[in-house]
């Protein structure tokens, strides 16, 4: 099966349900990318950060070699790395990360977070991270609107087809829409029932941004990186709201979390090693909650975060 | 008495403690800056938006020529209003605020809010609020860096001493501070035992930017706004916590509450109409609460916000 699309502002169609690419290891990527589109995923949600840009295009080329899809039935997401914000260095990363994968083109390319790091060489290290191996954080000095214009001459080259945001917030994307020539098309955020941002959600799909969610299961994605509130905080697989309804629609777990998102247009990128819940993640649109779960969910915000710089030991408090 | 000051990163020396104009009256306004003036109040803070700067010039001339001060021993803030963004707009206003308040320099301006409205002239309606007759908001495409420029060039004009920012989030701030020719020295913010804001406070006043709390005593300054939220909050007042504060501090509740965010250097801007209350707020500094008592505070966060344009049915989720 594959996914149902929704149309962006840019005019091109977005499965509404991908695959995620962040920590999928380096040694197993291109075979779990080809198993993917085999399953009938056909979004697939990378960054240079995730550092496995290549090892997706391997998967990438053996699924168009042996003949699954064809390169333009993907739409592949990438992201650019907080070290390349100043003007000059977007359009450069972005043709190696397309050399990378092997396309010469991305589906949409997304502004990674709303933080400008010191440019980093990637002769000299790849991804670059938040920090060099000192740990210390160096700042650039350029703006969004610097970093968004670079971003919308990749649109101009048919770099990319449609660019967008993760990790902003109100404030900085409506001072985006001040500037913007081409708007983005989508806001990729960490969305759970945990953590719901039910007034950012409403402001962007008011102004025509598809919302992406990232995390879709809460705390699992955190606790393979030893976060303490993660640890700490009751799984959503387990959570009684979720397995009521899993019970009564036949569905699992992660197949609840996965359609309370896409339910309200909400796109999805989960990730799994294990063909049977890949699968299963597909199955998330064509079947739909009841009101009285969909109120149930209302009621588990709990405005908890898990991934913020802050948590991770950077001082960058951009949520605050 | 009069209020500690603390310095400011352009220099200038700001009173900890102020006296706050927002709905103050017209018919009472004059007078009460002036009793103002005279109980020792030095910092007045006002704004296009209250409606009243030529009442509060009454009462500053009247002040200064019965000799209770000097101009220069005065610090009067206003803020630039919303529909003044453009960047051509700044310039004429703040010309404007300043004829009417009989001052020829602010000691500091502020973006009232990172919210760009469509200007409209002064002769047609002033101050101009957030929506006209037919309450429909109509937006301007100045960019906070563009109304920035435009505040900047105010301190070059020598109109204002300094300039700064209010109701504006972390990455808002963090795009600022990458153009910023001159830093914001102050962030005003609403700040409360309800709405501690802690990250935000550390970040700003990491960076040398000093917070100044509005609404220092909560919901109160919003029921008689008739906000739901307002009325549904326990009163601060008379929370166990201020309340057990003020009697082993022989001090009153309201004191508890200024006394809180002074401790912690963020500066307040009470009002009051009594003079015995006028007297009692600015004693709210060279005493101390326990660490004890600090803690306590901390537990009281609700993350609850009342200034919001969307409690007033104005449809911008700045704080989403």
């Amino acid at each position: 099966m594959t996914s149902p699309t929704t149309k962006l502002n840019s005019g091109y169609e977005m499965p509404l349900v991908g695959f995620g690419l962040w920590k999928v290891n380096n040694d197993t990527c291109a075979d779990q990318v080809y198993s993917a589109i085999k399953a009938g995923y056909r979004l697939l949600d990378g960054a240079c950060d995730y550092g496995n840009e290549k090892e997706v295009g391997q998967g990438i080329a053996r699924a168009i070699k042996d003949g699954l899809v064809k390169r333009e039935e993907l739409f592949v997401v990438s992201k650019l790395w907080n070290t390349f914000h100043d003007s000059d260095k977007v359009e450069p990363i972005a043709r190696k990360q397309l050399q990378d994968l092997g396309l010469d083109y991305f589906d949409l390319f997304l502004i990674h977070f709303p933080v400008a790091l010191k440019y980093v060489d990637p002769a000299e290290r790849y991804p670059p991270g938040w920090t060099g191996p000192d740990g210390k954080l160096e700042f650039s000095k350029a703006t969004i609107q610097e970093t968004w214009q670079a971003m919308e001459s990749l649109v101009d080259k048919k770099l990319a087809r449609s660019i967008g945001i993760s990790n902003f917030s109100a404030q900085l994307i409506m001072d985006l829409l001040r500037h913007a020539r081409i708007r983005p098309a989508t806001l990729q955020i960490e969305h759970h029932p945990y953590l719901q941002q039910q007034e950012l959600v409403k402001y962007a799909q008011n102004e025509g941004i598809v919302i992406t969610a990232y995390s879709s299961f809460g705390p699992l994605s955190f606790i393979e990186l030893n976060m303490s509130s993660a640890e700490n905080t009751p799984a959503l697989f387990d959570h009684d709201v979720v397995k009521s309804a899993a019970t009564k629609h036949g569905k699992t777990p992660a197949q609840i979390l996965l359609r309370w998102a896409t339910q309200r247009n909400i796109a999805v990128i989960p990730k799994s090693n294990n063909p049977d819940r890949l699968s299963q993640n597909l199955d998330v649109t064509g079947w739909s909650l009841d009101q009285s779960e969909l109120d149930a969910f209302n009621g588990l915000d709990l405005n908890l975060r898990f991934n913020n710089p802050v948590n991770y030991g950077l001082y960058i408090p951009m949520f605050a």
